[in-house]
């Protein structure tokens, strides 16, 4: 067993992390219900105006707004109603001076009219209506681009598409959409006391937690995560996992990073790509290893799962964003801490914490434990260079 | 046409739809991989230790403390090694007095011994091991209940899935879990104006918007939303339709409620259940229609998009979201008005906006234009009471 060459700090690792990711340059088409969310790879243009004719903002009686001119409640201005168009519908009358045509919204204005009186400014008696107040030329009209104007740069690469945005698709008629593909990671669970969840558990023996975790973490921001079998701590089965993976953005080992003899990831790493890191002085989460091979990151994540876990929160989670071309967005929110907690010092510490009332309290058990964390609302980062910090302290909590 | 009775207030409308909104009752099984961001629908009790057995903290040697006590730097406690352990691996040999064993973090004790020292306080000497600290019972050892205790409530019926609660089931071995259905919500859109996507755009036709911002809407917010083929503004096909929607949670007619006289949604719901409300004092999205039939909340919204899509974010996501027990968490910010907006005395008012460096932009268009909300990048709401909110002013904006 030899102990770790030389820790890299927590905020170096990162940076290192950051520096080595890529966005993601593939692009797939996708039906605009399963867009929401992602991320547009192209601009688009309007290849046509929107609503595409003069149509009702209201509804009323279409008119030539000269016709209302003086029309006043006191003396209504009479005009002849020659029909009605509905929305959808498009009348071939034409009207002329002295009549009017009922309108519903968002219906096509007809021939000859320039206006619509809305309905609450109207009164009817048989064929004819009583107009009381007199519209100028367009008003209650929508214009044929007064939503969308053709040959408009609409949406714009890389932005990210809401429901409104969804709207403005389909308003332009788009079924499918280019988007940036999700990055796509390959989990391998590795070591011999990892069973595969559904076999039975022998002693000295624990289910596999990290693939789950991490997969589920993954799977919330934004990626496809694949589990495979279970990977010996073996060079040989490593060398395949890295080989089967290839077409892979992230390959994450969980496990297998620690300091044993059998830890032979960095080794793989640095004979078929570039060890970028190995050791990070985070606690929980030392043993880490980072490199590339190919153009894919490959991580060396620690067995323990809140080690794992905590490190995916920090380390992975950030750059698995900015591979998505998505914001990294968390939800933090500061409180006061409820009892003093002592960190190490020279080591960037992860503490999870539970939520009650606006107060943080300690909910570390130990880094094997993954109830340390399931029983936490969120974590709070200590730095390298605190050693305590004291009950009552502002700190800021970031949610999982 | 006949202009709406009585509009209701948006903080009513909002109370009524929320009163008459019930939680799901439903469940189903998922695959825990699938299950993240779920709803618990059990508690979940442990039926096992995890780990199940003694095993070491830290890698370096398995000892009986009492033979390390006295042991320092000067003066070490030489152990003889008889063995080593990885993780994953039991041991059957026993250690005696004066002997140690190798052993990898996450290892099985072996019998005999009852602390790890860690490897960075030890040096080797061929088949001794030189123990430079003395290490208490227990020192660098989890014991099997360590994580999770057989027969505790590890998670709570209600409880949202997060990675690390993930986790927590796959130590347990457990694969499958019971969470609440998702709601399921079918949209109709409605009106002859509107064309389905994919078909030729004629004149005075617009393409069906609100589908596609509703099941985008309600697919971010985890809700199952099917579109259904276009219904026309009639009796019988209303009737239908809802005939149609009968299992659903919600059923929303996008379009068809304003005050024209082809609008019927009202009667049918006064025909099969229960009209709620006819018309809010909103803007935009004045002639909204709620009422339930069955088990269902049917919701009739405005036809034009903004209309549409405003209410749905202010009305509809509140309610989808504690039907499916999910919190109510939207991104909000305090950001500073940049040019002053006129608001209708008396109306609620929900205005789009555009956020550049801290400061709000008026975007809204008009009610028709979808470009109102794609080009923005979230909304204020405005109180009926308001009638001008001054540039400068400090306004809450919440993002879509």
């Amino acid at each position: 067993m030899k102990p770790f060459h030389r820790l890299i700090s927590f905020e170096e690792a990162k940076k290192i992390i950051m520096e080595n990711t890529k966005e993601i340059e593939r692009i797939e088409e996708v039906d605009i219900l399963e867009a929401v969310e992602r991320v547009l790879a192209i601009d688009i243009h309007a290849t046509f105006n929107v609503p595409g004719f003069k149509r009702a903002a209201m509804d009323g009686y279409a008119v030539k707004a000269e016709d209302t001119f003086n029309a006043s409640l006191t003396n209504p201005k009479k005009l002849k109603l020659v029909g009605k168009i509905f929305a959808g519908e498009k009348s071939d009358k034409r009207i002329g001076e002295g009549e009017c045509m009922q309108i519903a919204t968002g219906a096509a204005l007809p021939q000859g009219s320039d206006a619509v009186v809305m309905v609450e400014d109207t009164e009817r008696h048989g064929n004819y209506i009583a107009i009381h107040k007199p519209v100028y030329p367009g008003a209650n009209v929508s214009q044929p681009d007064e939503d969308i104007k053709k040959g408009c740069k609409i949406l714009g690469k890389g932005e990210i598409l809401n429901p409104p945005k969804i709207g403005v698709l389909a308003a332009l008629g788009i079924r499918k959409v280019k988007v940036y593909e999700k990055p796509k990671v390959e989990i391998f669970p590795t070591g011999k006391e990892v069973v595969e969840l559904g076999k039975r558990l022998e002693e000295g023996k624990i289910y596999d937690i990290n693939s789950y975790t991490l997969a589920s973490l993954l799977k919330k921001a934004g990626s496809e995560a694949r589990i495979n079998k279970i990977v010996d701590d073996d060079k040989k089965d490593i060398e395949e996992a890295i080989e089967k993976a290839k077409n892979a953005d992230y390959v994450i080992f969980s496990g297998g990073s620690s300091v044993g003899e059998k830890d032979i990831l960095a080794d793989v790493i640095e004979k078929k790509g570039k060890l970028l890191f190995h050791g990070i002085a985070v606690k929980p989460g030392k043993p880490t290893i980072c490199g590339v091979i190919g153009n894919a990151i490959v991580l060396g994540m620690p067995g323990y799962p809140t080690s794992c876990l905590t490190n995916a929160y920090v380390l992975l989670l950030p750059s698995i964003k900015k591979m998505a071309r998505l914001p990294f967005e968390i939800k933090r929110q500061e409180v006061t801490l409820a009892k003093s907690i002592a960190s190490t010092i020279g080591r960037y510490q992860i503490y999870p914490v539970k939520v009650k009332e606006g107060k943080a309290y300690p909910a570390f058990k130990e880094s094997g434990a993954i109830t340390s964390m399931s029983m936490a609302d969120g974590y709070i980062e200590i730095p390298a260079n605190v050693e305590f910090i004291e009950e009552g302290s502002k700190v800021i909590v970031t949610y999982f």
